[in-house]
């Protein structure tokens, strides 16, 4: 149960980012950085250490801008309509001399002795002579030297990062390498006797190192060189050497984790000792404990063991000091407002982060909150926004308005917002979606059958898989419809018929055969909740079966996701479950198929959205049809069929 | 004086565009790709080459979600307020038995046979019993199997680019390798007699292969792998064996120049034999003598000349064809609106891009045209946005509204606009202000003292470099300031006093000494333009000396900056001009000086705008004047100086 060890000081994420920013200035963590010398053509991306000036001029000789002839502007000065000036024409090789001139093309010297050219259109040549009815004046259509960019110029100035058209300008100047600052080499050190370095280690309790991966990713992507340490057991001793070897050769050090107040966790401790601690705790959710240190003169942070809040907190305090130390521009995402279309609640005195899906619905950009588990590594790699809720808020309300950063760039006015059942084809969709237009991106959020009708009705989705059945006419889905959506437009089409079934632990031990043995003593079952289409099945199958719920051992126990009653039947919690072939698969369950379902997809588009088209084109297309089936327990014969509409 | 052969048909960019996807689309260009398989740990920013499944769960087991007693829940249904129910605290060696609990810990195995945690909080413990007074429901406080991520599931999707996270999540199912697209080989093929490999290698009229080098980083930044060729000469069976063999080793050849109509250009005739070009021109500028071309079933594109054009045409028909084979979102600014400062002439039936400087000012933003020359590679590196003027303008007024891509992110809020006088010392600046806030960018739009004034006028800039000298009283600047902004706020700061100078030929072979020598017989001199502070300049110390204009072989000769000036000394067309010492060493002159000038900075800033405090801190510091000192011929013992202001 863990002995409680108060934080130093929980400081709020601002005072935290401040002291930290000072304290690294002060130790030098900003400059006097080393510096390498590198070939023009390796320094793409890389940050200039210095300013670099040009070693020649460009253009490095003066040169004709037009195809005509070369003069000296001064003979030319008497030209006019009515008394044209004829110059002598000279071969290139002979010397200038007064009233002369030579031919010449864009590109060519100019030759020595003049200081003007005539366009070839204004000048009429006659035998050995060219006449002109104009005076030039000095340099016109000249290129001349250092015209683009002057001996010992500026080029490239001092933390610029170095891009292909800044390589084309330190050529041109005569450079031919350029110093760059030497990439922030920063360990990594993962900590904890649960940790495991590979999947073939795991076993239940033990935990899959995965973070000291993704920080190495991060700190490679803000332009820093990761080393990451192997797996360092919860030993004061083990650390406290791998920390002191860790500072000898890098820039800055992550220990990751053994930062929260637990029994087992050293991190506060060995930095303590090997230097000065100046946060441990931050008043931010996920990602409170967090440890600031300087050690040995250098940064050390100790980052959470969620992957969630590591990834969180390491945005604040590593991405931060890499880019100040490089003075790379972070190029963030401006805030935008959205619409939350789920009550978000929050905690007075800490700032909290929620991981959202974004898109941009009849007009309003909408905001689907994605699980809020410090665990789960899934809600970041599907989230497109950040809601930040301020420390001084309890939360927000569904429907309110709330400032959201966009991760992973892309354009949210092209996301589409799936909100509704879900089911394994709609990635498909996204998928196919995307083949036909690179910028679609599809998110999903899982809130069932009737929150997908609810997020439609309330303009919160582009679409919803639902798959409703009336126990009373057999039907799915548009009767419901029609019943819950009479005041708005809607388009429902078929996307997919589906197996839904019993699922049996492997080899079957109890021998179930179809939804009669659930009646059968001492068969045990878990049921869905009231509301989801699974549930509903389940009623109307016993109906036609003329069997009734109480008669089923478990019928009154309610669990909320297909995954939950595959978990139960695995667990031995319970001996059989309805769901779907997919979570019976991944469980690693047994299947027996109870009935085919009917899953459409509710869509509210606005009316010139081509997204619609793609989205009915994808439907409709054999590559989608054939990949879904491949799933298994799939017909999808009649998917892109238009099932039926609302006008509003 | 070049043949003229005309385009094969000149294309708008958007017809050249569209045929240019289909064609690459029909020759699959944009499937079909090779994939290789990479660590993940290798695999940030690369493109997955197919979808990737969770090969595990994760979690891979239940577990524990809080500190307290792991429990069935059905044992637990009794239990009220007033009837707390009893459970037998097991020892975790102990199999389960109906009535039992296991104390549990955050993370632990949840052990078999139950299926609920009670937290410790709700718990009263005594003598090998725990005490409950509520109901648990099935899996509260349990994180199941598959709660983040079910075997099976959708990890990474085609095409996506992978991610810090995507990394993590991909570990955390279980997998070591993901597919990725591999890199388009692109091959760029130098051509044209006049270029050379390095500066070692130039003379008067050779070019210094600049654009393979940049093409090569371009290739690079989008997704591409490059491999830049040897220069090659202008003989038609080179060029064709050049592509030929690039063909066979690359996805796509690009071939620089040799695209326009001249005398010794190939590209198209070579093209045209080895396959079919579909586009020879396109009405652009810079950048129309384009050549796209599919030989062998690969894409090939003669891209022009000069930088600028290459650039420009590359990111219009490779960075695109690049992006759309590895469906990579290209992150383009989206357009902003810029209030533009100059009139910008454009021709009707060409699409023409033009290169600005951009900077919010007094809450507009504002875009000043830069160089538009298709040669000046410095008006890429210094340009902050591209204005497109589309093909049926005629052009922009000053003052009317365009639409500017950012280039180069950051954000234009932070930049800061100098447009007036130039001197190297606003480069020192705007190093200086970064190493203070990396975000300020201070560009530079060079358009003389009087240009400057106008430009604060009509709030057009943030600063201007000034160096106006009144004959009347031999003061710089501020009565000029006076006079020129009486109605609005304004604040004129003290800069540098700079030395001009006579510039002279290396040897000073006419022994010219000072300004009086200018009269002297045989001696010839280039001036400046009216309204320019160095025309001022000589004309205050002739006049001081009681010598004219008219006594000066060459007064009334006027040229634009004093770089022209240095090179009519360098070339030889006269003997002698005045300007700043910097011009004089660019050319390798000797600089005989003249007098110190006042140069200042007029200032025009939001009153809030801690930008100015910034700019004043700089102005004083130690570091910035040594600095500027070093550069020669510069006394800054007085920067940072307020010498007036306006309140308007």
């Amino acid at each position: 149960m863990g002995k409680s060890k108060a934080y130093l000081d929980c400081r709020t994420r601002e005072q935290a980012q401040v002291l930290w920013r000072e304290r690294l200035a002060a130790c030098g963590f900003f400059d006097q950085l080393p510096v390498e010398e590198v070939a023009l053509d390796e320094a793409l991306g890389r940050v200039a250490a210095a300013s670099v000036y040009a070693a020649q001029s460009v253009p490095h000789y003066n040169s004709a801008a037009m195809d005509g002839i070369a003069v000296r502007a001064a003979d030319t000065f008497q030209a006019q309509e009515t008394a044209p000036v004829k110059l002598t024409l000279l071969s290139k090789d002979h010397p200038f001399s007064k009233g002369g001139c030579y031919v010449v093309d864009t590109g060519d010297v100019l030759p020595e002795g003049t200081n003007a050219v005539i366009m070839v259109e204004e000048v009429h040549f006659a035998a050995g002579e060219a006449e002109i009815i104009a005076a030039a004046s000095p340099w016109q259509h000249v290129r001349i030297i250092g015209e683009d960019i002057v001996a010992n110029e500026l080029v490239v100035a001092e933390r610029q990062v170095i891009s292909p058209v800044d390589i084309a300008a330190l050529w041109a100047a005569g450079l031919e390498t350029v110093p760059v600052i030497l990439k922030p080499k920063v360990a990594i050190l993962p900590t904890g006797d649960e940790l495991v370095a590979s999947r073939r280690e795991l076993k239940p309790g033990s935990i899959l190192d995965v973070n000291s991966h993704m920080l190495a990713a991060a700190v490679r992507q803000w332009g820093g060189e990761p080393t990451r340490y192997g797996i360092i057991k919860d030993q004061q001793e083990a650390l406290e050497a791998a920390v002191q070897e860790a500072l000898r050769r890098h820039d800055m050090v992550l220990v990751n984790a053994g930062t929260s107040a637990g029994t087992e966790d050293f991190t506060f401790d060995v930095l303590s000792r090997l230097g000065e601690v100046l946060v441990h705790g931050v008043a931010i959710k996920p990602g409170k404990p967090v440890v600031l240190a300087i050690c040995a003169g250098k940064p050390v942070v100790g980052l959470p063991g969620y992957p969630v809040s590591a990834m969180l907190t390491a945005e604040m305090f590593v991405k931060e000091a890499l880019a100040e130390r490089q003075k790379l521009l972070c190029a963030e995402a401006p805030e935008e407002e959205a619409v939350v279309v789920r009550p978000l609640a929050s905690t007075v005195g800490v700032e909290e982060y929620v991981r959202v899906s974004l898109g941009q619905v009849q007009g309003r950009m909408v905001a689907a909150p994605l699980g809020r588990g410090a665990g789960l590594i899934s809600s970041l790699t599907r989230a497109q926004g950040l809601i930040r809720v301020p420390e001084g808020s309890a939360g927000l309300n569904a429907g309110s308005t709330a400032a959201v950063r966009r991760l992973r760039g892309g354009n949210a006015a092209h996301s589409l917002l799936a909100v509704g059942s879900h089911d394994l084809s709609l990635e498909l969709l996204g998928i196919h979606l995307r083949r036909r237009k690179k910028e679609i991106h599809l998110s999903c959020a899982n809130v069932g059958s009737t929150g997908g009708l609810l997020a439609i009705r309330n303009n919160e989705a582009h679409l919803a898989g639902i798959h409703l059945l009336s126990e009373a006419t057999g039907q799915y889905n548009l009767e419901q419809v029609r019943a819950y959506l009479p005041a708005r437009p809607w388009l429902l089409v078929h996307l997919a018929m589906r197996q839904q079934g019993l699922m049996v632990a492997p080899g079957n031990p109890k021998a179930i055969q179809d939804l009669r043995c659930l009646t059968r003593p001492g068969i045990t079952f878990v049921n869905r909740q009231r509301g989801s289409g699974t549930r509903m099945l389940l009623d109307y199958e016993l109906k036609k079966l003329g069997l009734s719920g109480a008669d089923i051992n478990g019928y009154e126990k309610e669990v909320g996701t297909h995954m939950t009653v595959a978990a139960s039947v695995a667990s031995g919690t319970v001996d059989v479950g309805l769901g779907v072939l997919a979570a019976a698969r991944a469980l690693g369950l047994e299947f027996l198929p109870v009935a085919a379902e009917q899953y459409d997809l509710l869509l509210n588009f606005e009316p010139c959205d081509e997204r619609l088209e793609l989205l009915l084109e994808v439907l409709r297309s054999q590559e989608f049809r054939a990949d879904v089936e491949a799933l298994g327990g799939y017909d999808l014969s009649g998917s892109g069929d238009i099932l039926g509409q609302g006008n509003g």
